[in-house]
This record gives structure tokens, sequence and C-alpha cells, in this order.
């Protein structure tokens, strides 16, 4: 997919001398990276800086100017200099009238200023128009040409037609323009590539802390008291048995905690009889990643799956069937088939890969190509009627499959309960309570309230 | 990947004086989730209103006044009223002149008028700058802030400037507005919300038919035919053996239906010896929803693939296994190998593999932005060559594996043949038409006609 | 997803009327099929050709005139013919001064021409304004309606508004256009429908290179080694056991060829002690199909964990577990558990399950909707760190795994070694390098000159 690097640079010889001229202040390492792509791709570039030497480092084929006649040469500047030195660009200003500087700086921290560096740009010369661009791409990714990752520029600015001078270069670069309006959007463009996941890391934090804990619950229930109470050494599950039964849990628990804040939604609503007023701050966090705790949910899932059909190439697993097998032999009779065995062992199976087929389908359906692709009505009966059909089935494969331990007294060592009880919780609680909300008695105010209508508009007066 | 909105949000405080003013007509439902969402972005919001005593459902940092003075106030007014009241804006008209008129409305069945409501309303007022937008986006989305589906908003009008204002405050917002062109667009844009998947109802239901009429033809010969003539209840098989036969069989019809219109233009093109007369309407259709039968194909070939490896996890699978071994033992002799059972097993295991990989691989090039980045040459050769490489590997598949059924008497219990032999038909007739269609006497022809060449070009006049 | 398709059918009979007249020089194959199209969307169309007698082949509801008279009647003219015979619009250049000229041409070969089509056009007619669009769409596509491929227009010109005119010819197509820039970037637009995967063919031929190696090498230790020394005919490896043993070692070397040139441009900045000089051409070709190998790797281990998985149910695997559990009945005696073998086989499951489920992630992280909607940060955090780890984990799985072969004797079958041990060579390289480039005393200077220090500036002076 990397074509348009190649091409552009493919296009270079034969465009080198048609494109307008492009002017970079400050000859740092973004700024100069930028200089030989420029090059590369055919545009005259000029550098402003206050020692006019020619440095080894600036690309070659540059010109070497000082600020003011740099400035001159081109309609657009490009300033690759640290906001902190802005200030002696003022000097510069009745050059600068009219041309088209772009701002390229970051900050080291998420809202550093109090003022995006472009708009203090804008400020400091009114009479330029300011163009924010650039920022989002890596110097490194620039210089050695592999752009892998996104070849998105966001670009923002109060003027049409400097911004479309910006874009042009950003294409001609083999770059997609991405244009954010105004430039008031530049403070949210300098966060961009400060972020690091900042929707995941709840989601993350959150899973890893209940993977540890249930972990370390299994290894106490599972190993120690085996080793204690019936002495077998059974250290080795830690590499599969006990994943295994931890992801399951974790998938089930989660899963339900991506429905578990809309249930809250609903009897807030209900109970405040109308929609106009704020949740909980909260609530509101936790609809917000319900997504990226739905797609968590689905990573656990899958490990599940995986480490369940890898049981019968375990050592343990075939150890354990010759065992059964040797046993009835010498025994000297055969089994019959169990058929309770046969349709609970055939069911709890069967509903977990419906489960986990319709949770493959609402992760594929997140993909950002393919939910930009459907419209709010196609993406709520995926999300909300596959999904609630998704944890109907997962909830339904925990239950068959753990059924048995609930009530066998066998299972609460140490009276704690197995960590399928623990599971199951939170998804049938889930369950009930929409169960309850979509009743007609119920959905149909909530429906309403929705709707916009409110039972005591009168309430906040 | 919900940045935006969190950004948008932290942007607020600082930017709330600097948006211009926008005028909203209507105070329903989603006026005022777009006047909340307008406010939190930094816009300040005026709303004209009939009466405009002071609500409390309206966001407090807004402004009520009559229509006329608040529209004055503002460059853009977002109509927020239904289409059967754009009456009352004709009055209006004066005021209205050469202001940016948003029409955010929606109709409740496809094509409901003749005309589109934004064209309506230009219509109306021809001094107006009428641009729609903002249907696509759900109220409750706005109002809570859970944009997790799509961030698109479709904008389309005449006035490319107006355009530009509306993209401006689209972005503000935190999604991403997608030019559709002139405001003929509009019908197109107020039908897109009201659509569920009009492109897969035909192939779901198909799906769901074929689906019904191979369950119940199994449930006959596998379990009841089973039950009357050799007395073994054998109604477990509901849960994962039948499905494991009746989804192999409809990937492999929906795959062959996916080639299946191809090979019927062909020999219609031969035929008329022209590609110049459109196809029969049935046609045109089946071709239209390829790609979702292909999409269902693939979910039925997923589900096949783990039913298939899911065999050995099963209570009936572990018992038939030890009754083989035991019966061995009990008889006291050791089987050989038998090679050609190896070969079999193996051959269709790999032939069932290498299909299914050439299918997941056409199912990741039809994500829309990976078939985005692929050109026509590029698309039609994963299309069509690996596609009836999948074809072919798949139907050899289930030749390799259910040949052996083909002649059997056994196979067809009450005269009835097994599955196999009914899902085999149309992939054979497929592969075989194709391979004639592919021979240079025939395929020479085929390329002139679709290259635009005629037998009897004046055949129609 | 082909919403857009039926709609465009569906707003043809409200819209004829409403649109431009758009003339079409030239009756090929491809301006006849954009002339049927345009009829469709509502566009009154008007061919300019060489003799105005009415062929059938034309659409029904368009004229034809000779060229002078049709330019006349329309502001867009698209220029349908081929660039050998653009001369012979040199005399119209009067009639066509001021009118947008649409470029649709292809060529047969890359690069054909030193300039391309739409540039040549332009220095012909420097009067009209040029725009380059249509030429990544194919004509069967157009005709049949079956736009299932990238629906994406590339558009470029000088003349803005004449491009926005265009654009809006291609949305009300149904089709999604975007800008590319300036008339520059027609070469590129020019080319890309003729590439066939042209990042892929590489590293495809070294997989296919690799594979084929491989294969035949598997073939002569597992199967004519056996069958000479141990006289037994295992050719049925061939189809599961030998591809098993394969795909892995493929995965395992490319996923460490995705890294490894990684390496050497670290080594090589290191010992020129500056990242200003280019790298020598095939790191430079090798770090841009990166991308590719990894998703050939990922591939293989796919197809490695489906073989893996498909184990019990072959002939084979049943066969021999038969004959173990046999051999314990007839020795008359149960073996224990062997601890070491269950911790072994444990492990390199789970440490093959990881890997795998790392790489999969990378895979999804490639797909172009999810880059894009990550920032430099996230990308690099995930495809190195992330992707180091999985190749960790990935060799972990291996040695595990292979371990034992390294030192018995009868792991090297005719003096040849094992292809684990083969496979093995280059991951462990990486990971040692890659550890020595970690170590603080390395790390530091290479980060230095990686944000643009040198260790001799005046070097190249």
């Amino acid at each position: 997919m990397n074509k348009n690097s190649s091409n552009t640079m493919a296009l270079a010889p034969n465009t080198s001398n048609k494109r307008e001229t492009v002017c970079i202040f400050g000859t740092g390492d973004f700024g100069r990276a930028l200089g030989h792509k420029m090059i590369q791709s055919g545009y005259p570039v000029v550098y402003g800086s206050r020692s006019t030497q020619i440095s080894n480092l600036i690309p070659k084929d540059a010109e070497v100017l000082g600020h003011a006649e740099a400035a001159q040469k081109a309609a657009i500047i490009i300033i690759a200099i640290q906001r902190q030195h802005y200030n002696f660009l003022t000097p510069l200003a009745e050059v600068l009238r009219g041309k088209v500087l772009v701002d390229i700086s970051n900050n080291l921290k998420l809202n550093q200023y109090p003022e995006s560096n472009a708009e203090h740009l804008a400020q400091l010369l009114p009479g330029s128009k300011v163009v924010k661009a650039f920022n989002t791409v890596s110097a490194w990714a620039l210089q050695s040409g592999t752009l892998d990752a996104s070849r998105q520029v966001f670009v923002c600015g109060d003027d049409v037609e400097a911004k479309q001078m910006v874009m042009n270069i950003v294409r001609a670069l083999g770059l997609t323009p991405l244009d954010k309006g105004s430039l008031l959007a530049a403070q949210e463009i300098e966060n961009y590539p400060l972020q690091l996941f900042p929707m995941w890391k709840f989601p993350i934090f959150l899973s890893l802390g209940l993977t540890a804990f249930f972990f370390f619950y299994c290894v106490v229930l599972d190993i120690i008291y085996t080793y204690i109470y019936e002495n077998n050494n059974f250290s080795f599950f830690i590499a599969i048995t006990i994943p295994n039964r931890v992801c399951p849990v974790m998938a089930l628990i989660l899963l339900a905690l991506v429905y578990l804040p809309g249930i809250f939604a609903a009897i807030i609503q209900l109970y405040r009889g109308t929609k106009y007023r704020r949740f909980p701050d909260w609530l509101d966090k936790w609809m917000l990643c319900r997504k990226q705790l739905g797609l968590i949910a689905l990573a656990f899932a899958s490990l599940h799956a995986v480490f369940t059909l890898v049981t019968p190439l375990r050592a343990f697993a075939s150890w354990r069937t010759g065992k059964g097998i040797i046993s009835q032999v010498l025994n000297n009779k055969t089994e019959p088939l169990d058929h309770t065995n046969a349709w609970l062992s055939d069911s709890y199976l069967a509903l977990g890969i419906l489960g986990f087929f319709l949770f493959v389908l609402l992760g594929i359906t997140s993909l950002p190509s393919v939910s930009n692709n459907v419209n709010w009505r196609e993406f709520r009966f995926v999300q909300s009627k596959l999904g609630y059909l998704a944890l109907i089935f997962c909830t339904a494969h925990t239950l068959v499959y753990g059924g048995k331990w609930f009530l066998s007294p066998s299972a609460y060592k140490w009276y704690l309960p197995n960590i399928y009880i623990l599971s199951l919780i939170i998804p049938c609680a889930v369950l009930v309570v929409k169960f309850v909300l979509i009743l007609p008695c119920i959905d149909k105010p909530l429906t309403q309230i929705r709707q916009g209508w409110e039972r005591n508009p009168k309430y906040s007066k």
C-alpha cells in the first residue's frame, strides 16, 4: 500500500522545476527532514537562518539566506522553530504580511499553553495567514521515506486559499491532507501526536487488574489447594489450564460491562424523568470507553477459543484420555454413550461458538472503515440487538458449562466460590435488568424521555 | 478512537468566545441536542421560537428570541422544524435573504416526497443558500456524546462557501463532514438514515430459507431415519453435528452463487453479441449483491471451521474414540495404518484449509478500507482469480470428503440424496461452464465484446 | 455497502432535467460507458464525433454533433480519445478556450511518456482548464453498475473551480472523488491503474522461493530418508505434516526479516554517526516492504495455527493415539503423567498462542482504516514494542518445541540440520543484536543521531 511514496520518487525528476519555492525558517531536525522531502518532490527550497553559513546538514540543493531575504523568495514559509522563539518573528511582520505561515510545532505536554502554538503565531503576526500542518508526521519517517503508519496530515487555518496551498504541498509529498477546519482546531491537532491510546488506558488497567486477581484466585484454588489437600503437583496448569479459565471469565465480565452503563443510563433517565441533564461523570467516561471494553473482551474471548481448541494437543489431555480408556479396558467393560452428557457437551460448545461468532461480528463492525459505511440505525441494530444476543449466548454457554458447580459443595474450596460463579454475577444482572427495561410498561416512558419528553418540565426552574 | 469527542470537550473553555453565532429555528428534540453540542463546542446559540418564554429544556446559555430577531443575529440558521411547517418561513424570506439555511430534516419513509426536503426549502426561499447536513446523526448520540458509530456527516448544497461554513461547524463538533456535491444529492442523503442494510436483505433471506431447508433435511435423514430404522436416539446431533453439515453446504452453495451471475452475464453477452444492452433486472440485482452473498458464505465457512475444530472436545467424539480403541484391544489386534485413509483424510483437510484461507483473504480484501487501496486491476485479480481458486479448493474439499457417498446405496436413505451431493450441483456446474468460457475460442469473442465490439452493429436499428 | 449505486438509480427520474450538459469527445468504449452512466444520473450528454451519423452504440438519449458544435453546448468536455490523437484538438483551441477539459486517458505502460497525458493536453491547449479524472475506473464496471471495488476517483488539476465541477459529476455518478492536488499529480494517477501490487512483488517471490526450498528440504528428510532407511512410506505427509513444518518456519523467518532492516539501519547510522545520508538502495527498498513481509508472515502463521488445530482430526493422529494406548494396555501398565513433558507441551502451546495473538493484533493495526486512526507514537508503540514481543514469543515457542533436536544426533539426517534449527538463525540473531542496541551505552548515541545530532558535522565538507 506504499505505492504513493515510490511514485513520488519516480515523479521527482520530471517535476523538479515546476513547483513554487517554499521557504523554511529554522534548520533543526524537522526543518531539514521536511526540506529533504520537499526537494525530493520537486520543490525549490530556501532556508531562512541566523547564520547563512552553508552547513552540510542542510540538503545540498537548498539555498540558505537570512530570514528576511528567504521569506521574500516564497509565498509559503514553514516555521520550523520552537514556540518560545516565535517572538523573534515580530520584527519581520512587514516581510511576512500576506504570506502563508505554516506552523509545524509540537509541544511536550498536552494543553501545555492556554492557546495553541498556531493561534499564538497568528496573534503575533496578524497580517499573515497561519496554517497548522505537518506536526502529526514524524521527522524520522519523512527522512527515511518509510511512511508505514498514517499518511494523514491534519491541516487547519482560517484562510481557505492558504489552506489549499498547504494541502497541495501535503499531497505532493505523498501524504493525505485532512482539513480540520478553522485555526481553533489547532489545539486539538497539537495534542494529537502526544497521546498514547488515551481511551484505552482505563479499560486496559481494569482488565490487567481483574486478570491478575482471577489468575491468583485460580492459582490458589486449582494449584495450591490441590497440592495441599490432594498432594498433586499441577503447577503446569499455569501455562494453559488457568489462562483458559481466566480468559472466558474476563471476556464475559467485560462484555457485560459494555452493556451495564446503558442500563444505568436508562435507570437514571427513568428516575429523573428527563434526558436533559448530564449523567454523572463516571458514567459519561464509562460510556465513552465501551468500544474499548468490548474489543478487550473480544481479545479475551479469542484467546479462550484458541486455548480451548489446543486442548487435544496437550500432553496432559492425551494422558488423561489414555488413562480413561485403559481403566475401561482393565475393568473389561465398555461404557455406553451418556446421552445427557453428550447433550450438555454439544450444547455448551454450540452456544459458545454462536456467541463467539456474534462477538467477532461486533468486532468487525467496529472497524472504522466498516462503521463509517453503516448508518445510525444499522449501527444501533448491530451493536445493541446482536450485542445482547452475543451476551445471552455467552452467558448461557457459561451456565451450561459451569452450572453443575453451583450446587456441588466441592466447588466451594476454602469456602470460596468457583470463578464461574463469580463471572456470572454481572452478566446475569445485566440481562435481568435489561429484560425488565424492555417490558412495555417501562420501555414506553423511557422511549418518550429519549425523544425529548419530560415528566416535570418545570423541574429545574 | 473516540479521541475527538474528548478533545472537543477539552477545547470548549478556551474557545467559547471566538465562534460566530448560530441560530436554530425550532426547539424540538434535535434542535435542542444540536444547540447543547454547539454551546459545548464554543458557539453562541440563539433559538428562534414562536413563544419566547424561556423553557428549561433549552440549553441554559442559549438565547431565545422570535424567529425574525433570532435570524438577524446569525449568518447560519439551522432549520430544526418539520417539512410540513416549512411554509411558515415564506413570510421571513426577506430576513433570510443571503443567509445559510441548514436543512437537517428527515422523513419517515424512503422517497416520501417527489423532491427532497432541502430542495423544497430552496424552492420556497430562493434568496437563501440551502445546505443539507446533520440529518444522518442521531440526537441521542449528540446529546450523550457517545458517538461510537459513524462520525460522518453528509453535506450537500449548491453554494460552495455556504457549504464550507457548515462543514467548519461539523468539524468543530468533532464530526467529519463529507461533501456529497450539489443539492441534488439531498434526496440520497435524506434516504440514507432510513435504510436498514438494503443490500443485505435478499442474501440474508435466501440464506435463512436455504439453511432452514437443509437443517430440516438433515434432521429427517440423520435423526428421524436413524431413530426409526436403527432405533438410535441421536437427537443431540441438533447442536453440533447437523449445523456442521449445513454450514459447509451453505458456504459452498453461496460461494458458487457469487460466481454464477458472472457466468450468466458472459453467456448473455455471447448470445447477444454486444455488451450495450442491459441485463435482465434479476441478473442486475443479483450482481449487485454478490459481495453480500460472499460474506455470508464466509460466515458459514467460518462456523464450519470452528464446528469442525471442536469435534475432539465433544463427549460423543471421545466416547467414539474410546469405543474404537477398546474394540481393537478386545479383539487383541492392532490395526496397521490405512494409507489410503490417511491420504484421503489429510487431503480433504488440507484442501479445506487452503480454500478457507483464500476465502478469508477475499473477505479481508472486501473490507472498505482495503478495497479502497487497490486499483481495479488488483481488485479483479483478487476477486476473480483467487475467488475461483477458493471455489475450486472448496469443491475439491467436498468431493474428497463426500465422494464416497455418491456411489454407496446407503447414502440414499428414503431415496433422498445425501446433502453433500446436493451441495455440489451448483459449484460443479459453475466450474464446468467457467472452464468452457476460458477456452480461447470462446474467451476471445467475449473479450472483444467486453471491449466494445459488436457482432451485429446494426442490430437494434 | 453498494447503497450509493442503487440510490443513484432511484435519483435518476427526479433529476434528469436539472444537471448541466456534458460533452464527450470520442465514441470509444469508455466514452460510451461514461455517457451511459451520466445519462442514468441525469446529465444531458452530447457527443462530439467526426461522423455525426447516429450509431446505435451511442446511448439513445445522447445527441451526436461535430466536435466544435458539441463543445459549444457544454462547459465540461470529456476527452475520451487516445493521447496520440490529441493533436487534432489544436484547431479547436478557440472553441475550447475557458472550457473544462477532462482527461480520462490511460497509457499501456508505466511512465510511457516523459510527461503525463493530462499535462500534454494542457500544453497543447493552454487556454483550457485541464482536469485529470476517471482513468482509475473501469469501463466495464461503469457499464454494468457493479462497482464492487474502489469507488474512489482520483482528480487533479490546476484550476480549483474546474476541479470542483468535475468532482460534483464524480459524486453524482455515485463515486467518491479524491483531490490529488495540482496537475503535476497526473503522472501518478495515470500510473495507478497499471500497477499490480508493486510493493508485494518482492515479498511474494521471496516467500515462494523460500517455501519451495523448505518444502523440498522436508520432503527429502521426512519422506525420502524415512523411505530409504526405515522403509516407511509417509508420502501422505505432503498434505499436512510437511506444510505444517514449512509454514511456521516461513512465518518466523519472515517476521524476523521485518525487523532485520531496522537493525541494519541502526548499525549503519551508528557507524556513520549521522542520519543525514541515504541508506543503500537495497535497504531502502527492504524497509518499504516490511509491512508486506509482515502480512505474509501472518498468513503463514495463520496456516500453521489451522494446520496444527486439525491434527486431532487426522486419520494418522487417531491411529497413532490408538496405537499408543493399545501398547500400554498390552504391556498391562498405565504410564503416570510425565510432568516435564506436560510443562514443555503446555508452555510451547501457550507461547505460540500468545505470539500468534500479538501477531494478529499487529495485522489488524496495519489495516488502513485502523492505522489512520492512530498517531505516530501509538503506531510505533504497537509495531515496535508489540512486534518485538511477538518475535520473542514466537522464537521462544520454536525453541521450546524444537529445542530437543539441537543436541540429538538423530536430528542430523544426512548431516543436514533439522529445519527448526535453520529457522531460528535469523530470529535469534535479530533478537541478540536488538538486545545489544537497547543497552543504554549504545541506545543513547543512536537516539541522539536520530534527533539530528552528528558525530562529525563537517564530515562531508
